[in-house]
């Protein structure tokens, strides 16, 4: 279907991007894989994130992996002459221009009041912590919504925090979806504005959409804390015989008969279920009597190699997979490796050479970004500035 | 600045909506929350997660949250009439239909090569497991990522699944973002097409973004796992003397600062690094040293209730937070409450009236579309066919 077409399906699009950190940058990466024309813009030397961790010789793989694809300009926004050089390039003319997306401080010369001054169509999408500007970062919006005290061993006693940041990566994302459809509204009308996100009240959101507002609120009993049991249904890690784990699940009725017959178990558990008056084609009876269950199903695996369990899951359509190391993933896992077409193997100036994948969203009108490495640290400032003509 | 204007930003958009569990649905009610018309199709009585925990009296607040503001059909798509209605649905002309959002399995009637031949400007979005169409859910993708490994309790031997599936809305997300961007490429081309994405490519790509494949590519040395503690930084949870706990960090030379001064254990701190020669502007030095000092500030926490070191902390612009349990959340936290504009209080039908959130996205130029319950299952059935001219 894409044969013959060469255009990126985001090109045309050029974003400003004044960032740190991960919300932000991640938004302004997911568009630039698409084509988008990302231009970040530092202070001279980089901004707080130049040196995040994890770093390699000294160098940070985070700065690296957040920022592919974009260019990069520093200039020194202390100066009058530099913010009126950050000013022209938000405020260039251009269709697909005059947009901007920031996760950092805005007030004064870069506030979308004085912006809008200069391009009256500007879209600007100001991502902050808190919904009233207060800070707040991955990590404590996490704490405030609760999953710590839900997630890690049953009986542990302190709160577990994640370690991916998955609110920052949902914001950067529903970043980038706000461009969109604010350049969408843009089209249709001509108007640009404003467009504002808090981090916190991106976790609040995703707590009520997946029941646990409502729950809290209604339940008198608080949502325990299961380890890794998937609550409600039948799901947790199992040990092998080989040192390896696996994570099994029999989400749906389907998937439960599946794995009776995979194991052999499926008369053991009819048994179960009469001796115990339950139905395992009820994902609340599975949950209920998951113990017994697992008292069945953990022998049958402890007594088999991940090879051997996962090929005889394979073959009976069971859902599971591995735990893997990240060292596994990319040692062992055909996903992360060159085999998978969204990855190709990179040269990162100043790194090395490594996996690195394009964009997970495969469009088939429009050929695909091949993956590109971040910029060096100011790498297209007298480019871009040129290009601007915004030279002093 | 959205004075006068009704329409909520994303009206004329509709989206057929084929899906179950957590990606698909929560890229509609994405777009739903944004005021698109949002319908979602199921077989009679429902899909696999008609039934999801958390219940509440036998209903799932699951569901609830993720089918907000939709609408429901209930088609029984094995027979040849129904699969016609929903085909009908999908190719309806008009300028915003035409798009189809789907994590349920594709092949035949309802694939995109039939699907458009129908309609040749079709918009389809199929989210999968894997991307060769294996199947793969949350959990076992971020089992496979090593995720698992590097959380929980440090000498913890076994992985720690999440309980938030972050996989799932951060595919939630970009699904709903690829909508809007093949929707734009319809209108600058008059061309549809399919928009493929995995569940498992998105966490690969997210792992690469954050550096950890470049990490295990480049360093001999596989990751640790660090407990509570902010990999590279300083970050992580103390107690107070009434029982709480509190999520602090200094991730910038600024916050680190204000950290001492907030304690007045700058001089502590100052003695520290010369004592062990480390420079604590630097987060590298903070993170070598993050023992030594957090045994100062342990105890100074220790020794304060919650509400003072949040007040201490407040003023000096400390980076912390409070650790809730969803309880504390929605009964201590304003933002968790209709002092935040996000959420309105809300009858859900059988369920009843619990604390809903509206879109986290704010539109300057658009109104908000207040938060709306999930349909009844089937609610719509007979208004959308008689809508489309597809009664039978």
């Amino acid at each position: 279907m894409a044969a013959g077409r060469t255009a990126p399906i985001l090109s045309g699009l050029r974003i400003i991007e004044l960032s740190a950190f991960v919300a932000a940058p991640l938004g302004g990466a997911t568009l630039a894989a698409l084509g988008a024309d990302v231009i970040r813009v530092d202070p001279l030397g980089g901004g707080v994130d130049i040196g995040r961790w994890p770093l390699h010789q000294g160098r940070s793989l985070y700065w690296a992996g957040l920022n592919q694809g974009k260019r990069s300009v520093t200039i020194d926004t202390r100066s009058e002459a530099g913010r009126r050089q950050v000013a022209g390039l938000i405020a260039a003319p251009g269709v697909g221009g005059g947009i901007v997306l920031t996760n950092l401080p805005v007030k004064g010369w870069n506030s979308y009041a004085e912006l809008s001054n200069l391009r009256p169509d500007l879209i600007m999408v100001v991502i902050t912590g808190d919904r009233d500007g207060g800070t707040a970062v991955d990590y404590t919006v996490n704490a405030a919504l609760g999953f710590p005290w839900l997630t890690g061993p049953e009986g542990h006693e302190a709160p577990v925090n994640h370690v991916l940041p998955a609110w920052d990566g949902m914001t950067g994302f529903l970043a980038a979806l706000a461009i969109l459809v604010a350049e969408r509204h843009r089209r249709l009308t001509g108007e640009g504005q404003l467009v504002e996100l808090s981090l916190a009240d991106v976790g609040l959101a995703m707590a009520g959409h997946l029941g646990l507002i409502g729950e809290a609120v209604l339940d008198p009993e608080p949502r325990g804390r299961f380890g890794n049991d998937v609550y409600g249904t039948l799901g947790r890690d199992f040990g092998t015989c080989d040192g390896r784990r696996v994570m099994v699940l029999a989400l749906t009725a389907r998937q439960w008969l599946s794995l009776g017959e995979a194991t052999g178990l499926s008369g053991d558990f009819t048994e179960l279920e009469s001796r115990v008056g339950a139905d395992f084609l009820q994902e609340g009876d599975r949950w209920r009597h998951r113990e017994a269950v697992c008292a069945l199903l953990g022998p049958w695996i402890a007594q088999r190699g991940l090879a051997e369990v996962r090929r005889i899951f394979g073959r009976h359509n069971v859902l599971c997979g591995p735990y893997q190391t990240v060292k596994q993933l990319v040692a062992e896992d055909p996903r992360a490796s060159t085999a998978n077409p969204m990855f190709s193997e990179l040269d990162h100036p100043g790194l090395g050479r490594f996996l690195t994948a394009g964009s997970p969203l495969r469009f088939g009108a429009a050929a695909p970004v091949p993956p590109r490495p971040a910029p060096a640290l100011g790498q297209h400032t007298a480019e871009v500035l040129r290009e601007f003509g915004l030279e002093t």
